[in-house]
C-alpha cells in the first residue's frame, strides 16, 4: 500500500511532480566543488562530499513543494562506494524533510538474488538477531524482464514494509521500442504484456485510492502510448520520465492522469538540478533556481491536471 | 574485444567457469565473521568486513584454478554502503591474482544515465581532469529491454576500454518464460529477439577467437534454448547461470559450446562457497572445500567439453 503515502503527499502539496536526482559532478556549482575536494580531496571522496552537498541544499530548498526524490543510482555508482555513500544519505536527509523517497535503480534478478536487492532497498537485513537497512528507501524501479520470480520478493516486501515498486513497461528513450513496442502473436506488444504483469502483481495491494504497490514506468515522450496505458491499467500508478529535457510537454504527460488528478507522477531531473545554468543566475543562487524551476514546473502540468490544483 | 582476454584465460586454465560470489551472512564461517564483527562491532560494516574476508581465502584457494569470479552486486548492496565498499575490494583482489571480474549487476537505463554506469563499471570518472575508476569491473551484466540507445555507451566503453557486457537474454528462473518465451507475430520468441540484438550490438568487436565483446545469459536451466541458441547467435559468447543448485547439469550445459569447447562460462555460486556446509568438514576447512568443488566442477563439465580439456 506504500503508494498511498506518496499519494497523500501529491494531494497535499497539490504537485504530481518527482525531482530527480541525478547529479553529476559538471552540474555542481564551482563553489560547492572547491569546498568538498579541499575537505576530502580531488578524488572519489570528494566529488561524493560535493554531490552529497548540491542534494541536501536542493532538498531543502524544495521539500515543502515536491512530494518526492528520485536519485538515480548510476550517478552515485559512478563515484564508487563514497557515491555510494552520498546515495544513501542523500536517501536519508530527503526522508528527514519528509519527501517519499524512489531509489531509480531498475533492479532486477532471479528470486533469491532479487530478495537481496529487496532486503537493500526496500526492507533490512539481519545481523547477529538484529536488523540493518541498507539504503532504507520508500520505493524502487525494478525491470522485469525476468517474470514474476523476479518482482515476487519485492510485492513481499511492499506489503510488509508499506514500500512500492515502479516496473519499467514502456521507457522514454527514441530506442525503447526496439524490443517494448514488437507485436505478440496473442496480440498487443510486448510492453502491453509488461503491463498488463503490473496489474496482476498489484492485484493483492491496492489502496484507498484504487492504486496498487507496482506502478509503472511510461515515458512522457509517448504521450498516445501513455493515453492507451492509462485507460487499460486502472490500478497502475505512473513515473512518468521524459519530461522537458527529453522532450515531453505538459499537455502529453497530461494523459497519464486520471478524472482525479492521480495515476501519475512526472520526473524533472537536469532542469531543476541545472536551472542556475538555464536561467543564468549566479552559480551561488543554484538552490532558489532549482526552486523557481520546480514551481514553473509544477504550474505548467497542473494547467493540465485541474482537478488537483490547489 | 575483452571477451578475448577472458576466453584466453579459460583455455590457459581448461576451465570454462567462473566462481560466483554471493556472500550472504549465512554462508560465511563463524570464526569469520567473530573475528570481523570483533573488529568493526555487529552492524553493516562487520557485515561488510566478514564477507570481504570470506571472498578472499576462496580466490586464494582458486584463482589458479578458475579463470573468472562474477560477484554479484545485490549481495553487497543488502550491506548498505559498506557492503558496496566489500565489493569494490572484491574485485580489486580478485584483479590483483589475475582473474577476469564480471560484476553481475544487471544494469540498465537510457543513454546519459547507462554512460554513468558504464563509467562506474567498465570505465572511469574525471574528477578535475583525473581519472578515477568507480569498480574497474571486466565485464558487467546488463538487461537490454530499453534497446540500443541502453547499450550503445557499453559497447564504446567495451571497445575504447577492453571490457566485455552480458545481456539477459533467456534467464535460469522458473518464470523466465512469461515474459521471454512469448511468441512475436514476426516469428520466434522475445528472447530470440534478444539474442539477435545481441548478435548485431557485438558486430563490431568480434575477436580472435570468433566472439564479440557482447556475451549473453543463457540458463543452464533450459537445455534445448542454449542448444537453440548456440546455433543461432555464433559470434555470442554465453555466461550460463543455474548449473548445480538451480538444477542444470553438465550434458545440458554443454549444448552451450561450440566444437572448440568455447562459446560459454558456467556459473557456479552457492555450491562454491557453501562447499564446507554440504561436505560436512570443519568451517575453517571453508576455502579447501570450495577448491575441492571447483575442481569437481570443472571435470564435471569438461567431461561433456573434451575439446577444452588440458
Amino acid at each position: 500500500m506504500s503508494l498511498d503515502r506518496m499519494i497523500a503527499k501529491i494531494i497535499e502539496t497539490g504537485n504530481p511532480t518527482v525531482a530527480g536526482l541525478d547529479p553529476k559532478l559538471d552540474f555542481v556549482p564551482e563553489f560547492i566543488k572547491e569546498k568538498a575536494f579541499a575537505e576530502e580531496g580531488k578524488n572519489l571522496k570528494g566529488a561524493a562530499k560535493a554531490i552529497l552537498e548540491f542534494n541536501k541544499a536542493i532538498i531543502d530548498e524544495i521539500y515543502d513543494l515536491v512530494p518526492a526524490v528520485k536519485p538515480q543510482a548510476a550517478y552515485y555508482e559512478m563515484y564508487g562506494y563514497h557515491g555510494v555513500k552520498a546515495l544513501y544519505d542523500t536517501i536519508e536527509y530527503a526522508k528527514s524533510k519528509g519527501m517519499f523517497v524512489i531509489v531509480d535503480g531498475k533492479r532486477n534478478d532471479i528470486g533469491a538474488t532479487m530478495e537481496a536487492y529487496t532486503n537493500a532497498y526496500l526492507g533490512s537485513v539481519e545481523i547477529d538477531g538484529q536488523s540493518f537497512e541498507g539504503f532504507g528507501a520508500d520505493a524502487l524501479t525494478v525491470n522485469g524482464y525476468l517474470g514474476t520470480d523476479g518482482i515476487a520478493p519485492l510485492t513481499a516486501a511492499c506489503n510488509k514494509n508499506d514500500k512500492g515498486i515502479f516496473v519499467l513497461v514502456k521507457t522514454s528513450n527514441k530506442s525503447s521500442g526496439e524490443l517494448q513496442d514488437k507485436l505478440l502473436e496473442e496480440g498487443g506488444t510486448i510492453y502491453n504484456a509488461m503491463g498488463d504483469m503490473c496489474e496482476q502483481w498489484g492485484a493483492d495491494s491496492i489502496g484507498k485510492y484504487g492504486y496498487s504497490a507496482v506502478g509503472a514506468v511510461v515515458g512522457a515522450t509517448y504521450p498516445e502510448q501513455l493515453a492507451e496505458m492509462r485507460a487499460k491499467l486502472p490500478h497502475t500508478f505512473f513515473l512518468v520520465p521524459g519530461y522537458g529535457a527529453q522532450g515531453g510537454g505538459a499537455e502529453g504527460v497530461a494523459k497519464a492522469f486520471d478524472e482525479k488528478g492521480l495515476g501519475a507522477i512526472v520526473n524533472s531531473s537536469r532542469a531543476i538540478m541545472c536551472a542556475y545554468k538555464t536561467e543564468g543566475c549566479d552559480e551561488k543562487d543554484f538552490a532558489k533556481a532549482a526552486r523557481r524551476e520546480v514551481i514553473r514546473m509544477r504550474d505548467d502540468i497542473t494547467a493540465y491536471v485541474p482537478a488537483l490544483k490547489k
